[in-house]
């Protein structure tokens, strides 16, 4: 593919992800965005409003432009099995966000049609292009501090999301963990066992619907290494995302944001930073913006995506797998799916 | 008794713990080290020398000396029991060092012997005197950061102890994350649940010992609190001796400590501090003191120690329940002892 | 003027600053980039190419593009009178680069001959929109800290220019310096004394041309704040720039900044930030998007910019001050201008 | 000297350093405290009560003890040079607090007296022992950073000494400043310029008393080292007391002390360390007894103190050159005295 054009983009969804792609989109030179999708159409027109896309309902009406090169799927997570399958059949390159399904079965299924396709799918498991996180990543693997023993994973979001919301999320395993266990696997690709507790602390609505507030995970990889994974749904500090990788030969640890390098000194107190960074969109706009230019650079060049396919496999079952052992208290082993 | 006298103070064992007892002892102006006790005669001589402490090998030595007030048990584990008990029938009070005793039944054994006895008796876990931990804990149970939600607890020591140490140790959950499980209880009092994983990961006489050298233990405080603890017998960087309180209203964090303020910025990296304090001696000298200063100041007063006989119990049933859900898999219960 | 269209900016040198200008402009949905002037033509094409901007090389041809709104000066200090006063007798809005002009007699009959102008017009001191900088400025200007007393301002230059670019830069005070006395002016406007020195460290090319490498100025203000700046011409650890300012209730920072969050722990030292970033174009990214955005705003809305002109001309006189300071080892008093 | 009994120390002043000094005395197991001397003989009483030490009103019974080796000069500023030139005549060692005396020619006269005494005396400029500010003299001393161009010096009081004793005080360059002029010196020992400015910021009565209550000093050492010292009679955050050696090949910071690592995040903000420590008490603790070390080795061993009286006058001397500059507006040469 040449890449003396701008690729032909269309997105699904116009919500709130739809729009921080949007805007990378419009931003990157490389990519043309040529359509907005949205059942509700004044969503769509909205947010394709000065910017050259066509605003449409319809998967048919994208799939159906002359040339198009790629899909991002922000719209809601039922939709994404057959959104990627749509994509593979017509040989368009898909972004789509986590989780593929909620439903195991489902993302096997849509697995097997994928059997022998070769169009270019990437997950939206967005904090791999964290710039801090993946400078850990990296530095670790390679061999910064040794033989990686211990990872350790903090992330609490800022506030629970809406009761409705957590009513179709899957539970927290599935919707919010699913980040950190497919960090954990950036890491460590290999998980063998999976042990996690749950609790209710603070939100009822959440106690409700039968879903934890507070969970922790511990993993274990193939080579013995142990990961801990520690979730909440809320955090009066702001968004939480902090990882500790320790080593034979030393520790690499990337933290919180905040929006500028001021410090205040008072009777009260020293050294007080600005508060946190508060929410994904702000925590992680580089992230979404270093993810696109990945894509872009797969589909141009015909390399696999990574994050791929398989790697929103793996992290649903180990999310399955967490819950499993939060209910039954005990540790889960991980085959094969 | 008065506070216008001295204690008098003997010292049971003149190993490296009890080398920080009686430098201790001697700089304190409320105490009096009388004696100093050690099989190894030589031993007891040499840290008696110039101090005006006699030096014996025997406990009967000890406790016939006229005014005893309190000892100091610093001497190995298989002696603690009776020696603690023999503080008790003599009216003497005696601070001693974790643990009771690796066996649970010896415990259970010496708790009934010493039930009635009002004289004090102090479990020697110096870290809840640690200023950092404490500011913590006092701070968190002042409702400073609302209702404590989760604790994390990194506790990693410098290097594994040598193979022969290991071999008596009672293995890492007996011998060294007892500590953070006292940690834990310091926070939340009532745990109900142990769960826990351990691997071998760089030390072949831990594993041939059939011992861990990482594990992670989470608990489960009676009001869902969860407490998290990571810990590894090395680090490259020093002591490793970290914990967060996370509450409905913030975080409260106390961190490792460095020798001075100095940082370093070259081309190669900035802010750089010092290593941390290597091991123990020098990151706990000041707890104990502390601890050192509340046993005299319970001595005086009459008022139970804390923390106490029973919290070393606990403390050994939370051990032993980690123990038993690494082996087993299975998140273990914790009952009524 | 209509928000409804895009401004027609044309720019001025296609160096350095001028490529950073231009992708600023080209990512700014408001601004559209008309022509790019360079008397080296070659280097003024290959800036534009694929911009939709035409290369020349006079102002001639720049002044008589239809409908010009603005122009962003960025060419050599020694051309800047000439275009700030072209742009203001064609009614178009300039933003220049800092200096003025290295003379001062040059600049006071720019002033003059600019009397009565209303057409836009800002300087490039683009520190003043550091999200850093402007914060720790805004919030002591809302009383945070009480009443500023003392200000330190340190700016380092991670290495020395070339010799070429040193024989006519002006001299530190009035090419380094500059920047961090309209920074003191940004806190403390009015100036009443000024006294530096200067050394010769470690550059002999710099010694060579009368020049020093390094300084450290001394300004009192109008109410007897204290202001110290500390430059260097090299620094082994990045672009050294920071601030503090020091009132009568409490002290606000603004420090470094790192490309990551990343810490390093070793045996060798702990909490190891990365190498800061390295010079301007990347220290000062922000600022100069935000420079441009508020220049933007001023020409749309008629406001008068900030900092404008005189801001460059009492820049100057301080730079003057300073210099005539360290060569007189007298204090200069700051008259009127 | 044997090293095999405690010195004898006597003690002048039973005021609030005489106190510090006393509390050392008696926990170091090298040193006996003998007497105290006062006028006001109550208060020699109090501090001598259960040490064991006499307490006295006249130096003339404190030299006339048998086998005094050294005496700790605490008192008032006007009785050091008497008390020193008595010490050097009776051959009994001397630790003589800060400063010499507040005249230049009385600190002469009393060189001239010592010439030739081979007695040990010691100054008590006690931040060269705090052991941030020594490790970081030690490793620049070492050329860990390369070769020393500029140090930085921020030294602020956490409140104002009451009226009656600034009007005693020599002004704040004699009476603060100089601890920062005798670091500067531990630091660059050939200081060849002076300059200074002094302003009246925020105390109604060091104005009337004619001082300044807030200073900024820039001295210049042999080899064009430059030397910041800010200095404020307040400080809202406690006592504020850093300094930053900048060289060729990096940096080197030593920072505040916070009492605990303790950290707190909350939605008001993030990484919040208590207040610092709040004067020099506690500020320097370390340093004092460090300071009585290296005097009991200067002692026992017969080598000459470090910082001596020499340091005391250099730093009398730099005090006198910042007052006239800031009172003259014109740097200062430092000649030989």
């Amino acid at each position: 593919m040449s890449a003396d054009r701008p690729l032909k983009v269309a997105l699904f969804g116009s919500g709130r992800i739809g729009q921080v792609h949007a805007r990378n989109i419009l931003a990157n030179p490389g990519l043309e965005l040529v359509a907005i999708a949205d059942p509700i159409i004044e969503s769509a027109q909205a947010l394709a409003e000065g910017t050259g896309a066509v605003a449409v309902t319809t998967a048919d009406e994208v799939f159906a432009i002359d040339g198009l090169d790629a899909v991002i799927i922000g719209s809601p997570t039922n939709t994404h099995v057959d959104l990627i399958s749509r994509a593979a059949a017509n040989g368009v390159a898909a972004l789509c966000e986590k989780p593929i399904d909620l439903d195991l079965d489902r993302v096997l299924a849509c697995r097997d049609s994928l059997r022998g396709s070769e169009t270019p799918l990437m997950l939206g498991f967005n904090r791999r292009f964290d710039p801090n996180f993946s400078a850990v990543q990296s530095r670790v693997s390679t061999g910064e501090i040794g033989k990686l023993e211990q990872l350790t994973i903090i992330s609490r979001d800022p506030a629970p999301a809406p009761a409705a919301y957590i009513a179709n999320s899957g539970g927290i395993f599935r919707d919010q963990s699913i980040h950190d266990l497919d960090m954990a696997r950036f890491f460590v690709p290999d998980i063998i066992e999976v042990s996690a507790t749950g609790s209710n602390l603070f939100c009822d609505y959440i106690e409700e619907a039968g879903d934890f507030d507070s969970v922790v995970i511990t993993l274990r990889g193939r080579d013995g290494e142990q990961i801990t994974i520690i979730n909440s749904r809320h955090s009066a500090f702001g968004h939480d995302q902090r990882l500790e990788a320790f080593g034979s030969e030393g520790m690499l640890t990337a933290g919180n944001l905040t929006p500028t390098s001021v410090r205040k000194f008072t009777a009260a107190g020293a050294e007080e930073a600005d508060p946190y960074l508060n929410f994904f969109l702000e925590r992680y706009a580089e992230a979404y913006r270093s993810e696109l230019g990945s894509f872009e650079a797969a589909v141009r060049t015909g390399t696999a995506c990574s994050p791929g396919f398989d790697d929103g496999l793996q992290a649903l079952l180990l999310a399955n797998a967490a819950e499993e052992s939060a209910r039954s208290g005990r540790v889960v082993k991980i085959g094969q799916a």
